[in-house]
């Protein structure tokens, strides 16, 4: 019997219950296991790029498991016996060939976590300008304990007089095209990117639904902008989920922008 | 056998199993549940308060369950019989009495749709000026389909530069009293006001942890403002959890005081 609030839970698990485990069923010697983060591809795909090149370590005793979440799909790689080290290690290279850029990290890692360390490595700064997702990308990259060191803020700019007067975006470009258009998500980057001094500043703009969207611009219908010293790159997504899951796909694919960005 | 990934499985379990569980097990012509949602009273304080006065309730087939969540608990009113209703909701009636502005909604409530509805009721707009939570509240806010009609947006200042360029806090502030204060808690929020024209903002700012804490101000410490026409309110709270957590009960602690605000 357990208790059931996490902070209670944990400490007793880890302080009584693992020993008792340990003690009543002792490990194998050799048991590896290798999570692989995924974003940008789904699990069937996945499957199909990973699972042919692997089929001579199945058949040697390696386990492959799918985790599919939101926006990301995890791969685990499992082996026992004297062989585990080498047929996980094998299996590991096999699969961030095939898959490449795809794996962000592994086993703890987050797309947040992964993005503060390599800003913090190119001792680079972030600003966020957020329309659809309305806070949610700041939200994580805060998560990251040390995050501070890296991350300058942002705008949560849902009105578009808060696009005009924080950000800078021209009210003819509202007029003309619409919040949501590449033009203001781009305007919406660039300002936030000149406003802080931030080196990068990710920019979304979107309609999260249900309501809102229109013939052209169907709910799910999101501009994702990123804008560096190299300029400013904008991605048209189409993320037609319950508004909940379209703000946090959409989060994860501006991250995973400035991700593949961070790593050029 | 069902899938796991929600979009499957849910409209599968609508359409196959709930008709075949109904058909299978019918369901009892008088079976009443009602749950009502409280924040800020722990889950034994509210037990102590409630229980007594549902003694007599108990004893004609109520049952009282409780969910602890974080920064919140669900009491959960469940009764059958040809008696069930009136049971329930006289004892939803003392419970409401017992725990009074403590009870925030009911079923699928939650703060931050009860915040929105407020606001749209008082047809009065919302922005947020968030430090240590970093777009959480702001996040919470916008999961609210049709949100956008009463909430402006928001700042993340993280870095002291932009609580003082967006928000107009004061540098002799930050230098004399440090970015965790009353004072400039109470300056961005009435920044986010002025700035926005919103008629209430709301502003946090305090050290999320694990570094960053001092004897005077440990980790934990937080300092939630709001402004509205009727001046600033700051509240001081000390959340000592894991960074995550402590965003988490900031901004529900923060959207409490709000909540609390706009039922005077």
């Amino acid at each position: 019997m357990l208790p059931g609030p996490p902070r209670e839970l944990r400490p007793m698990f880890d302080d009584t219950v693992v020993p008792l485990l340990k003690r009543e069923f002792p490990l194998e010697a050799e048991f590896v296991c290798r999570t692989l983060k995924t974003t940008g591809v789904g699990e069937s795909i996945a499957q199909q790029k990973i699972e042919p090149p692997l089929r001579k370590l199945v058949a040697e005793g390696l386990e492959i498991g799918y985790c599919a979440r939101i926006g990301a799909v995890d791969v685990r790689l499992v082996a026992h016996g004297p062989k585990a080290t080498t047929l996980v290690s094998d299996a590991e290279r096999i699969v961030r060939q095939e898959l490449s850029a795809a794996v962000y990290g592994e086993d703890e890692d987050t797309l947040e976590s992964v993005i503060v360390r390599l800003l913090m490595e190119k001792r680079q700064a972030l600003a966020v300008a957020e329309s659809c997702t309305g806070g949610g990308i700041g939200n994580r990259i805060t998560n990251v304990p040390g995050s501070s060191a890296v991350f300058l803020g942002g705008f949560v700019t849902y009105s578009n007089a808060m696009k005009e007067k924080f950000l800078g975006v021209r009210t003819e470009t509202l007029a003309a095209l619409g919040a949501v258009s590449e033009q203001v998500a781009r305007e919406m980057a660039e300002g936030a990117k000149r406003q802080t001094g931030a080196d990068f500043a990710i920019a979304v703009t979107g309609i999260a639904g249900p309501g809102g969207g229109t013939v052209e611009k169907p709910a799910g219908t999101v501009f994702i902008a990123l804008a560096s010293a190299q300029g400013t790159e904008v991605l048209k997504m189409f993320n037609p989920w319950d508004r909940e899951t379209f703000k946090e796909v959409t989060a994860q694919q501006a991250l995973n922008q400035l991700r593949l960005k961070l790593l050029k």
